[in-house]
């Protein structure tokens, strides 16, 4: 049994869309993070450094959303989020999910949270700069798609899509969104028509892409 | 047969412990990254974003330090450099490792690569502010070592204190280095007492910590 602490259409969407994906029994609760709530002493129980998501695993609470995702990947071998242990196509499955954790997720950080670069606003030349270090990466993945696509491990689907096409669409208010790219698109297209996204914009309350 | 495209000291080197921690053969390929070997065309095509490591695994390049770090360890499960599948101590391992890997490497990146926010150097309140997000983590990580350590998984070494060790010795010239935090310290003097790590230091020619 799994406890999913969530807010809609974060960080937390890779790891509910897998939850889905999976069939797995599984309990939400709403972090309000508009209102702080992942601040609360309560919450940093769980969360120490306060951001959402936190998974409960047999009661004991996990983070980052990235590690969420191998570790449900791992559990339910039959919804084939992941590719089996040693195999090439494992290692790169976890290339990738490295790298768009990394490559992404702090950029991203960046860009909505300029405290954390000690600023109210970014001033023009670090935003450009933010926003040169993301599309660095939809260029990056845009070879690799166009190249060995549609999804990042070839002709099969697998659970990294889903990483990728939560990260795509935190972009679709930036100058230039990730879906401008055709092979990155056609991704996000097909991800987007499974049952799992459908269904969470249901139960999560989204609407935009 | 694996070959480690590798520069000292850099982010090479957790794959090149766990290579020495496996005892699995391997082959050494230096990329002179103070003359921008990194750039070349050639080594591009094994390694798009011009970064290393990149790991041969049967001739196919793959990258991402804690990535290749995770392979290496699956194959080898007889080293114990993770724990297996579907045990609370995989998933906490999983968290630490894209923890690390997010939360530390990305901001190392900005610390030591201004240019990539568009600066020739940052502004002292943009140094301020990254210098406050390495720390954070250094406090974070205290916080648990101290209460759970003294390794990332408490009682056990496994193979991300040795992705933890690497990443605290990035921060030797920094105005509070990660040793300054006792229980890190404590982490980083029981890796750095281990035969890979002196090994390593003679195969790469390190010397300062
Ligand atoms: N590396 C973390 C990042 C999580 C993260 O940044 N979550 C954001 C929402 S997308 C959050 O909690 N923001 C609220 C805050 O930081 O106060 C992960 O992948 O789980
Ligand atoms: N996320 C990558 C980061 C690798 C990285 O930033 N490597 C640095 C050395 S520590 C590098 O290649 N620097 C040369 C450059 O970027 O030109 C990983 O963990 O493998």
């Amino acid at each position: 049994m799994y406890t999913l602490y969530y807010s809609p259409g974060t960080a937390s969407m890779v790891v509910h869309l897998a939850l889905l994906e999976i069939g797995a029994d599984y309990q939400l609760e709403l972090v309000d993070i508009e209102q702080g709530a992942q601040h609360s002493a309560e919450y940093r129980k769980l969360n120490p450094g306060g951001k959402v998501p936190t998974l409960l695993i047999d009661g004991l609470p996990f983070h980052e959303s990235a590690a969420l995702l191998t570790v449900l990947a791992e559990r339910h071998p039959e919804a084939k989020l992941i590719p089996p242990s040693c195999t090439v196509e494992r290692a790169a499955w976890l290339q990738w999910t490295v790298f768009l954790s990394n490559a992404l997720m702090a950029s991203y950080r960046l860009w909505f949270y300029p405290q954390e670069l000690g600023a109210e606003e970014h001033s023009p030349a670090t935003r450009a700069a933010v926003q040169r270090k993301i599309e660095s990466v939809w260029e990056q993945l845009e070879t690799h798609l166009s190249a060995h696509g549609p999804y990042l491990l070839g002709h099969t689907f697998s659970g990294v899509d889903l990483l990728l096409a939560m990260l795509m669409r935190w972009s679709r208010n930036m100058p230039r969104p990730a879906t401008e790219w055709p092979a990155l698109r056609r991704l996000a297209d097909l991800v987007r028509a499974r049952p799992s996204w459908q269904r969470l914009y249901e139960l999560e309350g989204l609407s935009a892409w």
